[in-house]
Parts: structure tokens; sequence; C-alpha cells
């Protein structure tokens, strides 16, 4: 059934895999790997064709074999791997035997199509590869029309960010930029930005989404610059009363995206 | 300054440290393993008083020394490791040279006190540590006033749930417990149950939560039983319209919470 078997660890192919780990070799091929049954069946639906797909058929589960048959019929190639070769290439614990390798995610800015009043969350700095994949997740669920994010650390083919997201960084429109060129984006198109930060009396429910939006949260560290709470429309706190006085920023931007969608619903 | 100095990896006090990685250990002593400068600050602000407190200067931040001092003060021994014994203990990646022994978190029943309308959260049969530390962090800001674990897979006092709780294990009233035991104690006080499902056309936006009420979130895999949902007040969906369909356990948990909050500020 496969196109390609390989036993040999030591096979070109897998340290071709393998050095996509590093950011340099994903930016200069515009490829990434994505691991998982069920983040490939995403992507697929989402109509991003795999470059090749590699199988282990001893550690495949569930639709695994589904899996790999429909990419098959998408376009990629079909390689299936021994034990000893998945398992040089795996990088997640308890692996299901299903890798692919993939078009790097990302929009340019102009294959961004927006609907009228676009819903649009953007993510300044962040250095956590997990929590921009757990943003995405959120963004899928919440109907967000395009996640920008300016000045992060991590791009977003990074395997953390894939693994994070669920493959939703296949399905959700993305674009990584600058800060500079991401505000000038959103003002002239008239989105209004609602940034969170500690620093304010207005709570996250007492402002207006309902028009062209973005939800704006900052770095781990330092939140939103004071320049982005400057360029802001609104500035938000979420209410909080505990000891710690601190959310993690994907949950910070879960709860004020799902606000905007209690008001934006019809 | 310490009352203690360890230089060498083999000491007996360090292996007990590392014994405590064990739920079993932690169980038979009571006691568990908190490594962080934020984190035993919250704790000790919580008003919990470590057994000990071990610090290797050499790698201490900011307000490592003044955390360990506050320790000393509170009645916690205080034991000065070498970087080669810190490292032999610490469990985490880029420590920052504190780490205490601590009383195992969680209350019994009889401890527990509650306002008149208390805000609950009650976690069935969650699985990951982490899952069960981030719901944490979120309950100790919404101002939940209990937090119940009904039969989970792990225990409060586990060091990833510490971790992912950034210490506000030791600051929210938490109980472990099993489902009988918890349904039966909510029931009694006639706390109203929200649970949250797919399958379901009520929205989470849809219920009331200003009196005595509890969220419930089951386990990543199945979310909560048939037995939890039949015996629910009300059952909610969270609206959802992406492809991946599916929220992270504790981003969901944070978006009802967070409801409640908005419903319930006075």
């Amino acid at each position: 059934m496969a196109d390609l078997h390989i036993t040999s660890p030591s096979n070109p192919r897998l340290k071709e895999l393998v050095a996509l780990r590093r950011r340099r070799t994903r930016e200069e091929t515009g490829t990434t790997v994505l691991e998982g049954t069920e983040e490939l069946t995403l992507a697929l639906e989402a109509g991003v064709t795999p470059f090749a797909v590699y199988h282990c058929p001893e550690l495949m589960q569930d639709y695994g074999p589904e899996a790999v048959e429909a990419a098959r019929a998408a376009g990629a190639t079909v390689v299936e791997l021994s034990r000893a070769a998945f398992d040089k290439v795996a990088y997640r614990e308890g692996p299901d035997g299903v890798l692919a390798k993939m078009p790097a995610p990302g929009l340019t800015w102009d294959e961004v199509e927006l609907p009228a009043h676009p819903f649009v969350l953007l993510v300044e700095g962040v250095e956590k590869p997990g929590n921009l994949g757990a943003m995405l997740r959120t963004a899928d669920a919440a109907g967000v029309d395009l996640v920008v994010a300016a000045d992060c650390v991590t791009d977003w083919g990074n395997p953390n960010v894939v693994r994070g997201s669920k493959g939703t960084v296949f399905s959700v429109p993305v674009v990584a930029t600058t800060r500079t060129e991401a505000w000038a984006w959103l003002g002239e198109r008239g989105i209004a930005v609602v940034a969170t930060t500690p620093d304010t009396e207005t709570l996250h429910t007492d402002v207006d989404y309902s028009g062209a939006v973005a939800v704006a949260v900052g770095s781990e560290k330092y939140g939103l610059t004071t320049a982005a709470l400057a360029a802001s429309d609104h500035r938000v706190r979420i209410p909080m009363v505990g000891q710690a006085n601190s959310l993690n920023v994907a949950t910070s931007a879960a709860i004020v995206l799902y606000e905007a969608v209690r008001q934006r619903r019809p």
C-alpha cells in the first residue's frame, strides 16, 4: 500500500524530518511536521495537502489507516516506517504512528480574506509555543476570522504550536508579522482593538465587541507594550480576586474571546 | 544563615525529597514538594508553613532570598544546597533555586467552610495534572470558594499540579473525593450543578449562576459521565463553530466560570 518503505533509522528522509524541528530549516524549506491522526485529519479537512505521510502500522490506532488513505487520496506520498524508524522522527510521548510533512502554515496579508465585521485575535510577543497553540484551538472554536502573531518568539510551523493547536493552525487563518505592520493593518481597516491589561478599571464585559474587533493579548511576562496599550481603542481587565492575581495568557484570551462571542451572537 | 548545608547529591534528605515525586510516598507522609520562589511566596501568603526550605544561592534570583527568609520566619528549617545537590532535587527546567517540603494540600469535608451562596468547581475524572493545576489558577482568579476533585487520576500534591497551579493549590480550598461523595455533599447543601457537555442545546450563557452553584467538568477524553449529566440541574454547552470542535478542559472551565463571575458581580 505504501509508496516507500523505510526500516533504517539512518535513512536521509528521516534526517530531513528531524531537521524540521529547527526553525531555520522550516523557514528555508517552507515546510513543517505534524504528528497525530486527529491533527492530520483536521488539516486534510481544512484542505491542506501534506507532501508526504509517514506511518508505522505497529503504532497506529483507531482512525490511523483512514487518515493515511485520505492523505494519499489528496495527493500525498505515503511512506511506511519500521518501529525503529518511526521512533527516530516522533516527537511526542505515546506516538500514534502518524506523522506528515506539511506546507508551513501562515498567510501573507494579500491572502487574508475577511468578512464585513471581522473578529480578530492579535497576539503580541508571546514566547511559549504551547500558549500560541492553545490560543489557536480556542480561536477555532470561537469562530475567530484571523489570528495575527506580532513579534512572537516562535513561528506558526513550530511543532509544539502545531501540537498545542491540535492541528487548528492549518484551519484557522494565521499571519506572522511585526507589531508595526499589525497595527497599521488593523488601523487601515478600522478594526477596533480591545487590549487586555491589569492596569485599568474597565472590565472586559463592559465594552462592545459587536463590530469589527480585535482582542489583543501580550507576552507571558510583560503583557502588552505601553505602545500597544496607547494605540488600543479599549483597555480592559479580567476581574481577579485571588491571591495569585494572574491568569495564563491563553486562558485570558479564551475568557475575552468568549465574552465577544456572547455579545456577537445574532 | 542556613540551619543546614548539603553539598553531596547522595544526602538522605535529598533522596527523601525525590521520593515525594511518587504519589504513594506523598500519601504516606502527608507531604509534597513545591518548587519556585513565586509559588513559595503564594503558599506563605496563604498561611501554609513549609516543613523545610531548600535553596541554592547560585541559582536564586530576584525575590528568592526574601522568600527563604519569610519561610524561616514562619518556622521552616532552612537548608542550603550546592548546585549539584539542588540539580538532584529540582524537577523543572530552568530552576530558580528554591524548593520546599510542604504539607500536602487538601481539606477534609469537615474543614470546608463556605459562604451563604457558594461558588464551587467540580472536576470529575480528570487525568492530566497540568489541567488540574491550570483550573486551580483560574479558580483562584475567579474567586471560587471550593474546588472538588472527584475520582481524578492525580492527587492535589502531585508536583505537576502544584507547578501548573502556580502554588494556588495552597490558597484555594480543595477536596479530593469520590463521585458518590461529591454528589451527595452537593445535594445535601442544595448547590445547583451546571454540567458542561457538547450534547445539549442550552448555551452556557443561558442559565442562572447567581445562587449556590457548582460548575462541573469531566475527563479530557470522555467528559462527564452519563450519571453526572443526569444528576445535574443544568446541562450547558459552550458554542463552538470551528473545525476541531473541542476545547481543552481547563479552557472550558475558565469560560464557564467567568460567565458565572459576570452574572454574580454585585
